[in-house]
């Protein structure tokens, strides 16, 4: 038997979540029952999405639960397993994140093959947040020859994603993030226009200040602000894929939507909503294609790494105030 | 020659316009030259989207010119020709509303078939409005199978086709117009839930109301309280075609849009803008639809009518504080 720590909800933030909402607890880990495995966490994943699940409300993915273990990606090594189908030192990849180990049913795990990438790529480029950005991309804004694409959050987990398959299938890109270093790093990954949204006064002029012609299509991870822009420098036509909304996620009153709106109906704008959940028969085609880029040196990524369970809180507070370039990650061992 | 009423705009309004924005000319017609006919006007329509034209604004229909007559869609009766494609008393549809009548080249005037019905329809139910009502609800909306459908403005020219082409095609329909009478017309066009949202307080609980499970179809028409009510109760996967906000035309700031505009991401939802003129190509179809249904008395209409040039400004107001039930027209002769 092994003890592990895990990190629980305390309390339900109001706004902005901080420390106090969380708590660190110790567990014993039970051996493994006929059929089960237990696992060592490697790395765990924190994610904006997390923020809605902090809350009662009923939503696509179930609220965390007071005082439980809160869970999420993460990828791990099996340590001892009471299942044919798994060995010791067997990578995993599980939902049993926020703590640094488990015993579960090996149904409930799934055998990382890595196909030569780090494991905790499959927490980001090569998981859930770059199929995202293909799935978005590709499938809700049915990107086409010639578009302009805009994308806001652009130095993110998904955006950074979003960026590189727009310029690897030979797209003009504008980029939108906050700070210089992560415009310096929008540069790096070959964004062709790349804002400091902080330091604009006026969004809608930066937008079109990379293409004077508008943008086809727009991949939005942030709102407020941003979704003006973009319906501002919409061309005719465009298409919007709404992934997610940063912004406003830790907003204690409802937040006014974009002011511009109606230019939907002149512009004959469309705009959908996704939850990548709905598109996983794109993961082999979106692997097979990742792949490729990858070696071909067009698909790069970064990540921004805190050790130890302790500090998961701090990474995903730090996901609102844009401390991450690239995918937050949390090393576990 | 003969001498005709126009209506010029004489300034430009701020906020909601009023009659002191339009004004009266008589002017004298010329005969008809070569290529040529000259054309009494005997109805002509007002619509909301002539509000957008009032403004010096770019969009998608150009603006009227201050000290000009004003443009729109009307019928009339050739008086006069001097083109062998037109005769005397043909009866023609045109651009040329806002006044008695006109003298033109023959090829800005298309030959009216009515088909057996009157010939303002091709205003109404017929034309325009009823081709935006089945283009928003085919195509954009994609209606399908056991689709529960919402529409807001639904007893005005637009939203009465849309809810008479659900109900012809099979599907439940949630209906929201201001006042007892337009309920009552709801009802009577086969509204299976009509709601009177000025005497409602909670417009999310009455669409409910409606359809517990939810709404898969919105057709918007008007904007602010009822977005929200749409988005709060619509389906995973739900439509929406985003054909007007009439509640926000006359505002002189720019209007808030929907506070729960994220719920597009979680409820996967599709919201899309449009303007009727890219979707002529649906014209045939839907005129043989159309005449089908009407023949099996599942679509009428109703129209409110002002006589005379004079009220045509009054006609046009009145589309804003919900003067008409159905199609808002001026009989000219």
């Amino acid at each position: 038997m092994t003890t592990v720590k895990e990190i629980r909800l305390k309390s339900r933030p109001v706004g902005l979540p901080n420390r106090d909402n969380f708590e660190v607890a110790t567990v014993d880990l039970r051996d493994p029952g006929p059929g089960e495995v237990q696992v060592k966490n490697l790395w765990m994943t924190v994610d904006p999405y997390m923020r809605g699940r902090m809350n009662d409300v009923k939503s696509y993915a179930p609220p965390f639960q007071l005082g439980k273990v809160m869970d999420g990606g993460a990828i791990g090594q099996v340590t001892a397993s009471a299942d044919p189908k798994f060995k010791e030192g067997d990578l995993v990849q599980s939902g049993f994140g926020w703590r640094e180990g488990f015993t579960a049913p090996a149904a409930s795990v799934q055998k990382l093959d890595t196909k030569g990438l780090p494991p905790q790529a499959f927490l980001g480029a090569a998981g859930m947040p770059g199929l995202t950005a293909y799935a978005g991309l590709l499938r809700i804004a049915a990107l086409k020859e010639g578009d302009v694409v805009f994308v806001s959050g652009a130095a993110g987990a998904v955006g950074s994603m979003v960026c590189q398959i727009a310029k690897a299938k030979g797209h003009k890109v504008i980029g939108s993030a906050g700070g210089p270093d992560k415009v310096a790093f929008l540069k790096e990954i070959g964004v062709d226009h790349a804002i400091d949204y902080k330091a604009e006064k006026d969004l809608t002029a930066a937008v079109l200040a990379g293409s004077p012609e508008g943008v086809d299509v727009y991949f939005e991870n942030v709102g407020g602000e941003h979704l003006e822009a973009a319906l501002n420098a919409a061309k005719p036509f465009a298409r919007f894929a709404i992934c997610g909304m940063i912004s406003i996620y830790n907003a204690t009153e409802p937040q006014p939507g974009p002011r511009n709106l109606a230019l939907l109906i002149g512009k004959n704008i469309r705009m959908e909503g996704f939850i990548v959940s709905h598109h996983t028969d794109l993961i082999p085609k979106f692997i097979e294609e990742l792949a490729g880029w990858v070696r071909e040196g067009k698909v790069k990524w970064t990540e921004t790494v805190l050790e130890g369970i302790d500090k998961a809180p701090d990474a995903f507070l730090g996901l609102f105030s844009g401390q991450n370039t690239g995918k937050m990650l949390v090393k576990l061992a």
